[in-house]
């Protein structure tokens, strides 16, 4: 069943994952730390799952430096259903939430949160297809809170600064957290669809400074009450077991490698080299304003046209996959998460190499 | 690695899964299908994927006999977030829904709908703890909808026969879907977890007839309508790839097994096996009315309380696991979903029978 060629996974999500922890998560479906059961058909009730669900908390307090005046939550319906339970709680009717638009996902996040009081979009970068980040804002007045997107896996680009204005800051961060080291003290809350850097896709991060909640004074679902999620250490219901079993792992995978430092060490390695050629190459070209460049998501343009077809077609023959750019910037985008190996953007890079000794 | 003793794995949810699911779904961790990736790293809009969330749809469809007029919807949160989505989507502001209060889930379903509309509760049998199904209930007037939660994973009942009030029937079945054949047309909405006979934890199973949704009148966040989910086929944000991939191995194992006759044949097969020694072993005693017995969990006590912790014990020891009762109940219960073999529930049997030889 193994494949001939060894394959270089540039996907944006569900997106590459260490090695080790995959093979660990194949070995827990077939019998888990040695019980003679599947993780998958044990109940979340456990003494087993409840181990796990409570490393996978102590990791991210760990690695991040949360302290207790914030929760750790694993919640489900990834990133798109925080776009509307973030104001559904902590936006009052009569209130103000300030946005900062840097793309699709942020625009996604502002559509929902209209249902729920007054949106005052600070700053946008649509004029300009989203290829930076917007560094002039005018200051919200009164907002409850002010909500960006640190990542935009679909244009490329990245807060590598975070905005002050005075409000609680919640950020989306579901394709760069844990990339980078990260001052949590600095945020109201953090959310993240795992599928990029945590895990598999079917479970979200939510890191949430506790004397937020219930500030909207609604009248809410339970499922939907982030009070409740809190009360019952995310398993009011039966969590996504598996989901959050794969996160621990990644956990424990990023600790041993190092923690975040380490981790962003190797990242921006990564992203140097990768950005290095498509400067320096004949045939590519960056769509992003350099400063405002992801460390996770690279996109780059061919410089004719016609350049596109054939380079796509060389990379699946070496194994690349992955790497065809979003319908709404094109070209191309590499995206190298944690996991991704240095060595397989060495591949990509040589492969750029090669094909600008043949067409540059 | 492997445990020493065969394991008996009756736990009420997340539970049992078939061996070849579990043995397939570890493989495809590693490698899925010869790709040379994980299934929890590709992306969701890959072809691969694709496929997966087209062959569970399809099989769902082929399994239960589900015309166009119904949508087939893989969502998140579980059946918890069923009890609001359906009154949020379903039940205008002035109208009455009718329910029937069955236990825990029926309760949860209730207090959820409350926030939404007027609840007529036509029948309960909280009365008696829940240990029967109510056959006579008022008809209620010009009702929405009717909601019955169809097995009562805790309290171990089950409806055999399907109350017919004139309005639409939506139905809880978390804890029974396709453990039996099922006439999806007498339905307005079926909705289950996956984690009992459909899969892992992480994702559920809607069933739903097209022409109810958008009744309520409501504007609801976009990942709480249903027609959402309909017009992107369940991936309007990136769905629960693994726990969707298990379940389609789980329905190609029942269709394998000869589809929800044969299914039905052996689960009435195994719980008769069961409550037979129930109600000769003079250790055990059901706590059930009998005609409403659940073919999915199986709930006894001990007729004297000092054989409850001798019995636990000896099950531990003979590898049986998840047996005790919930503390609702108290005693014990077996779930013996889809999965479960015959000849485990033999074990149990026979542990019972060796029980009674030495205490009864």
């Amino acid at each position: 069943m193994a494949s001939t060629i060894k394959k270089h996974n540039f996907s944006a999500g569900p997106a590459i994952l260490p090695q080790s922890v995959l093979k660990e998560a194949s070995q827990a479906v077939k019998n888990f730390n040695g019980i003679g059961l599947s993780i998958l058909e044990i109940s979340h009730r456990s003494p087993e799952f409840d181990a796990v669900i409570k490393e996978a908390e102590s990791l991210v307090r760990e690695i991040a430096g949360i302290d207790d005046s914030y929760a750790v939550l694993f919640l489900t319906g990834g990133a798109s259903s925080q776009f509307y339970m973030t104001p559904m709680n902590l936006l009052g009717e009569d209130e103000t939430a300030a946005y900062i638009d840097t793309g699709t996902w942020s625009s996604k996040a502002i559509k929902e949160a209209k249902n729920f009081g007054d949106i005052d979009i600070i700053a946008s970068s649509k004029d300009r297809n989203y290829s930076y980040i917007p560094k002039r804002f005018k200051k919200p007045q009164d907002a409850a809170y002010l909500h960006i997107t640190s990542n935009n896996t679909i244009s490329g680009t990245q807060f590598h600064k975070f905005p002050d204005v005075g409000a609680p800051l919640i950020c989306d961060m579901s394709s760069d957290i844990f990339s980078r080291p990260i001052d949590v003290s600095k945020f109201g809350m953090i959310y993240a669809g795992a599928q990029k850097n945590l895990g598999p896709s079917g479970v979200t991060l939510v890191i949430l400074k506790k004397e937020l909640v219930g500030r909207s004074g609604r009248v809410l679902p339970t499922m939907l009450n982030y009070q409740t999620h809190i009360d019952k250490g995310s398993m009011f219901n039966t969590p996504p077991t598996y989901p959050i079993y794969v996160l621990m792992l990644t956990l424990r995978w990023i600790k041993g490698k190092g923690g975040l430092e380490a981790i962003e060490k190797m990242n921006k390695s990564k992203a140097r080299l990768l950005y290095k050629e498509i400067d320096s190459n004949p045939c590519f070209t960056g769509t992003v304003d350099k400063k405002d460049r992801s460390l996770m998501n690279v996109c780059f343009l061919p410089t004719k046209d016609e350049y596109a077809a054939p380079f796509l077609d060389m990379c699946t023959k070496a194994g690349i996959s992955g790497v065809k750019g979003h319908r709404s910037v094109g070209g191309f985008r590499a995206s190298i998460y944690n996991a991704m190996p240095r060595r397989s953007v060495k591949v990509l890079v040589d492969l750029m190499q090669e094909f600008a000794a043949k067409h540059g």
